[in-house]
């Protein structure tokens, strides 16, 4: 009975996923963390989210080891572990291949800032972190992965506290947040707005960045010590 | 028990927004107003639309005081108070996130009316304002972006009750009409004469704009002194 | 009770073209003909998918006159009935605001015979007829669109039996049948085919028209002499 | 009551195909084999999904003999038998007209490895067979598209166990697998990795194709002899 509730909570965030058609088949995979038990909760690896129940969720601990669970968990457990034990204030993972973001990540690109509804959510371009170095990719790859991402937000500067998303480079995007929820719902946000920018960038290759005064008041409106959207 | 029928008008409105599939989340916001008592009814801010209750609306007057409503108004709120004041025959308004509006607005180009779709409508391009200046959008910023939409109508020599949209620069569409119901009309014909036009550009970036007399014809059809359009 | 059956045929058609997702709102109508008697049935003027009976259904002469119904009939009557006039084998026409087929028309352009899909319905380009002269749209404008699309295919030599379709420039589509159904059949047929030959278009601007063996062994695989497709 | 369990199995398949969006109408068809009883059990010609019985499919022989049925067989069984006949590990063939993977075909270009999605089920581009020579379409055309596909495949070196998809040159995919399942799968799959290069082409037309490390760590992590992918 133990986890029982952290188990529902990325069971349900999982699902979530599904229902906002941001996979197909097996391919994504969302993370709940105990960070008081020092464990999170993963979907199983190749379980079809028709199929999935509560049960089937794996805990496992920050050095990868299965604590409770009958299945394999995702093969991606090990980028999930890195970023819980470096970046302390996560409380949920998503990682799929909803396919603006996917696009975005294959054109190697980051996603520009163009309109408010980006705004409202970070202040900067989605960032996309360059593909691994060959050694990495044949090494400790899942775990490799997370610290590309890591280094990719030390090199820019960036706060994950801030910025809930990245793209890497080929593969994909991985989301995060307060919560499994957050992070499902980062997923949604980043799908929505790297379609938005892609459709902008084609009506006018020349549309520019938003404004600088527009991207803090999107953002601080919402975000802000001062934010005055929502009760 | 005040304001119930003007809550529901405003609440129904507000669902088929969602229904219609030109939001996502929060991403919206419609309202009604009611001219004889000089007040509108207006979503609540940040609330889910699949949680809204009709008894969740908020009743603002012109000035921006709530009336009646234990939510805080949309943030939006400034914006819909200031068209309410300055342009009397509208009824309804709703601004939205949808994704090829939205896609022009940061494309910062006006809609060209590319077709009787859009002459079924309105007879002119689908303005967009130009972004803010910085210190408009660092003072009273939704009051604010009302002005910054009468003002574009007023340079253009546009009249309203003729042209029912507009996208603001790097932000995205407010529509209105006769009735809340009628403002949500005109966002989803928006949205589809945004994808319309977008897709007519990229088959042929030389496609020009619809000739006059188709134009005055279709409008005239539906809205003309001998329209013969409907029941 | 008379004209109850055709009543009815037009009606599911009308239906149909709703449940495929080819129109929004009121932007389309399918009629029926019924030769032996010289009528058609045809959906009423602005009347909501949703709110349509069976009995709302218009029974018009190919003279336009009415001949059972209280509603008005659709504003496109004259187009239908200029057809039905001189194409004496069509059983249903079918008229949509189709996203992509519209998108074509207002680029302009026919839409190339690019693949088998497209071969196995038609062996030409869909004809995208010129937008009117001016004097004919601000003259009996209906009846005028009749005469474009069949001095369009009396132009190009196309013969309306093997070509069950055309685009009005700045408009959109016209697509007929040996009923209505098959009349709907083709508007979702053109839909497709305009959306495959824009994504062809753009994945490689100098993609070939199919050549003319594969053309006629599609065509004739469905249609020829020595059909073998279907029961 | 012989074939029962093979017909079910081809039966599912098909409308499998028509749940995942993979076809409108007809325009699909997915073959299940019995290799012992060197037979298999494919969709029978033009019949809708919706009406689709699992006594209405066909059992056949390599030789393109009816073995048990009494609808004629889809138009394309040549194909089919000429590919199990050929290939030896095949389970299941799906054939559809999905609109990405068509738009590839048309533009008669192998769809490029841009990322993880791709590399997760194959190591190589997509091929596109060129069109046939017009005395192969005027002969024996069914059969003549299988020998298309095998020679295309002789040429370039590839291993149909390795690559289970193929486009056809301004027609549409082919795939297969273990299983009918696996093929209808594989169809899905093609569809959106179609999508994914499409798009990532449009947003950075010099993209480069993924890196040959990425390339050999997904398909390993799924295929190789220490897959770690599922349960």
């Amino acid at each position: 009975m133990a986890y029982q509730e952290l188990k529902r909570a990325c069971y349900e965030a999982n699902l979530e996923l599904n229902a906002l058609g941001l996979v197909i088949y097996t391919f994504g995979n969302v993370s709940a963390v105990d960070r008081d038990r020092g464990v999170f909760a993963i979907k199983p690896s190749g379980v079809d989210y028709d199929a999935l129940r509560p049960e089937d969720i794996v805990i496992v601990d920050f050095d990868n080891q299965i604590v409770e669970g009958n299945l394999r968990p995702s093969s991606d457990t090990k980028t999930h572990a890195w970023l819980y034990r470096n970046w302390e204030e996560i409380g949920g993972i998503a990682h799929t291949h909803a396919t603006y973001s996917v696009a975005w990540a294959q054109a190697q690109m980051d996603i520009p800032i163009m309109g408010t509804t980006h705004a409202d959510h970070l202040t900067e371009d989605v960032p996309c972190a360059a593909p691994m170095r060959d050694e990495l990719i044949q090494g400790n790859y899942e775990h490799n992965t997370g610290i590309q991402i890591t280094d990719c937000f030390a090199e820019r500067g960036l706060d994950y506290r801030e910025v809930p998303m990245v793209l890497l480079g080929n593969h994909g995007p991985f989301t995060w947040g307060d919560s499994a929820t957050k992070a499902v719902y980062h997923s949604r946000v980043l799908e929505e707005v790297a379609r938005m920018a892609y459709l902008a960038r084609q009506i006018n290759p020349a549309a520019p960045r938003l404004k600088e005064a527009l991207i803090r008041k999107h953002y601080e409106r919402k975000h802000g010590r001062n934010a005055y959207y929502g009760q």
